[in-house]
């Protein structure tokens, strides 16, 4: 037997205590973002050091100005072990409307949920559920002899209200949490059945613009004509972001989009994905995007233009004859690859005051420019990874993009300088945030399976 | 000695008196949008009343659902001579803020205004001032033996709180009122020694379109590419609405605009008006409008497209990732000559369907269609009345137009239709409807002593 198939079978024998165990912990109320709940953030906190003392980690409380961090650690007996950095969250959305949950949404049970077993509680898939699929991974290895990687496991608490104390911690910890990659387990599987690695995130670039003209609003009837209108302005420059394929136009956005390697393109393609049942679920029919350009890669893996907001003149009931003094907007873009948030910023800006005419200025805010993470598509941990994880569920790994960013993953590249391989075992369908948030006995089960056959993977 | 040399004879030796009815209609306390003045108005249209009724004509009040109309008829000894309706209001603005007044605005007197003799007080310019230039002119001609034309006044008390009883008014005595065509006193002189007649005065569509895409917003992480973005979409269908010439491109648009005669033209180009000042005094100081036409011409003789107000999605502070399910824009054409105000809002509705995309929609809602009115350049009463003012000022009189619309014209020529002559001796300086409003002593007499030679030219 090898010792991946040793652990299983510890795995496996030690199912209903490992339930009962986040049981225990989805029973604390650890909801960060109402300070009425602090107490039971620090209770949850003492509960996972406690838990991960047990098997074996040098485990701590680690304070900060909001919820504490959990880190602990655990070297492999092997030396030249590669070394993770595991990061889950251990707080939860608060469960407001509580009238819609169908039983007390931090007492655990379990029931059957669309035909399938689930586990049913505040934060049983988010975070609570995915992060004790790895730690019950590593209690299996422990009692197997010991971890095939030297492990550093990071439990925050303040996810679910904007991670404030994060990147000070990170900053501050550098040389502790350093590792070869980072492990986060946040992200979906596939489906039910079909194990899933994120791969790329977008980037998000959010510009502010405000086009100013006369110094005052004017009557539409004394200076309709003559005076610049900024709202006309504005519509023209922003209509002009694209051209008619669905083309961001700005100079040289494109510089570091590359296109996807043969095999993931052809796997997507491959994916039993309906873009139309995607879209008609908000009443939606027709890719919007670039042209040529199937659902999931304009999601994923296409960079795009929006305007999030714009607003002008009187925008009341009825009708006002002003000519504005001003109209701003808010524009985005989500960023692929390599492309460079700043440059694009800066194109933008100098695009708005290449098209301004005379009489009118423009002012800028920054909301921000971060880069978008893209793991390497050959990188060795990714391609271990995802073999190990098509051995676990009998499928091909399915190597997916996020068009929206997951923070955590931008701040360990940031402040550690290390990627991250986003494994999930949570579904579409968890509800998270939502009453009744759900997670399957199968993802719990097989989430721990998996990490079992990805660590050893890893080291191998 | 002529008639009308007689009768000027008359008003040179009134001057005093005349100044005294003004100053007692003045000092009456008509404010007609506060209903704790109603008794003031009801004063003010018996003053009225008397005050005609001692001139000789058959004067009444007349009950509205508001304040009440003073209508007078007195005729001509000819039994062919033109009728002409006369239109003024009686009512004024309220006076706040009062602490702004040099003095109680309802208490007139005559003062030094930048070098010239004004009478001030509430109403001396819009519209009691105005108004009795042509009662006192009748008063002349009565004592000379009779008016030169029939002549039918009608005096509201509503005008400067929305006119709501007008137009039911006016059909409902559609027979008593009816004229060859009416004189109305509510406008400027060109500058304090040059005499203008308002020829043409815009018309306004305006229309308020929705573009709706998903069922709800969405994340601009998750959704955005593949859905529709309805701002996106606005600002795209709304850029094209102007070509780079300033010209609206909505097919069939410039349909009943015609260019400006050639003596109005040249009149408008020798003008003493500087655009850039005029454009300077707002902060602009280039003419936004069609290229190649000059501030005044893009101001009255032009029709415009203007997007008045916009919004869509999250306009707060900061940053949202949103792609919102509909945007909105208030859009408004000014129109000129005879374009179709229905064919135009039509055109509109027209152009926005065809340039929306699969999976979006158009909701539109309709703030008014009225017409242009443009007084034909070729009218008799407009060129005898143009002389007329001439030779009393001993300068050409301009003919002028206006960018926005006044409502009792549109209503005359749509419940009578009649066309009015614009002919008014107030100044851009009066300060209508602001604290110490003014009337020059030099309007008053003058405008008494034009409506004398008007009525003649008229009648001749």
């Amino acid at each position: 037997m090898t010792p991946v198939e040793a652990t299983l079978e510890i795995l496996e024998s030690n199912r209903d205590a490992s339930l009962q165990r986040l049981f225990d912990l989805l029973r604390i109320q650890s909801v960060s973002t109402d300070p009425a709940f602090k107490d039971e953030c620090n209770k949850c906190a003492d509960w996972l050091v406690a838990d991960l003392t047990s098997i074996g980690f040098e485990a701590s409380v680690r304070q900060t100005p909001g919820h504490p961090m959990v880190v602990a650690h655990l070297d492999s007996s092997r030396a030249d072990a590669p070394h993770v950095l595991f990061y889950g969250h251990y707080d939860v959305q608060p469960v407001d409307p509580l009238e819609l949950w169908e039983a007390n949404p931090f007492e655990p049970r379990v029931a059957s949920v669309d035909g399938e077993d689930a586990i049913i509680a505040r934060g049983a898939s988010d975070d609570k559920g995915q992060l004790m699929t790895f730690v019950e991974a590593c209690r299996a290895y422990v009692a197997n002899g010991g971890l095939p990687c030297h492990v550093t496991i990071l439990f925050e608490g303040e996810e679910e209200c904007g991670s404030s104390s994060l990147p000070g911690f990170l900053a501050a910890n550098r040389e502790e949490l350093k590792a070869d990659f980072a492990l986060v387990c946040d992200t979906n599987m596939w489906d039910s059945n079909t194990p899933a690695i994120t791969a790329m995130l977008r980037g998000l670039v959010f510009e502010e613009v405000t086009i100013k003209a006369a110094s005052r609003d004017l009557h539409s009837g004394l200076f309709g004509g003559p005076a610049a209108n900024p709202i006309r302005i504005l519509t023209v420059v922003l209509g002009r972001l694209h051209d008619e394929n669905g083309r961001v136009t700005l100079p040289g956005f494109y510089d570091g989009v590359d296109e996807l390697p043969d095999d993931i393109a052809a796997q997507w393609r491959a994916l039993p994905f309906d873009g139309s049942a995607y879209l008609g679920s908000v009443d939606l029919s027709v890719p919007a995007g670039e042209t040529g350009r199937s659902v999931l890669e304009q999601m994923w893996a296409r960079p795009t233009c929006e305007i999030n907001g714009i607003v002008g003149g009187y925008t009341g009931e009825g009708a006002k004859t002003v000519l504005p003094a001003e109209a701003s907007a808010k524009v985005s873009f989500r960023v692929v690859g390599k492309q460079d948030p700043k440059k694009i910023a800066s194109s933008f800006r100098q695009f708005i005051e290449a098209n301004l005419p005379n009489d009118c200025t423009a002012a800028f805010i920054s909301h921000g420019a971060s880069p978008a993470i893209q793991l390497p598509f050959e990188s060795t941990a990714l391609n271990q990874a995802r073999q190990a994880l098509g051995e676990e569920w009998g499928k091909e790994t399915v190597i997916v993009g996020s068009g929206g960013s997951i923070p955590i993953i931008g701040e360990l590249k940031s402040n550690l300088d290390i990627d991250s391989l986003m494994i999930g075992f949570a579904l579409e369908g968890d509800k998270i945030h939502s009453p009744n948030e759900k997670y399957n006995v199968s993802s719990f089960f097989g989430g721990q399976r998996s990490w079992v056959r990805v660590l050893a993977a890893l080291a191998s």
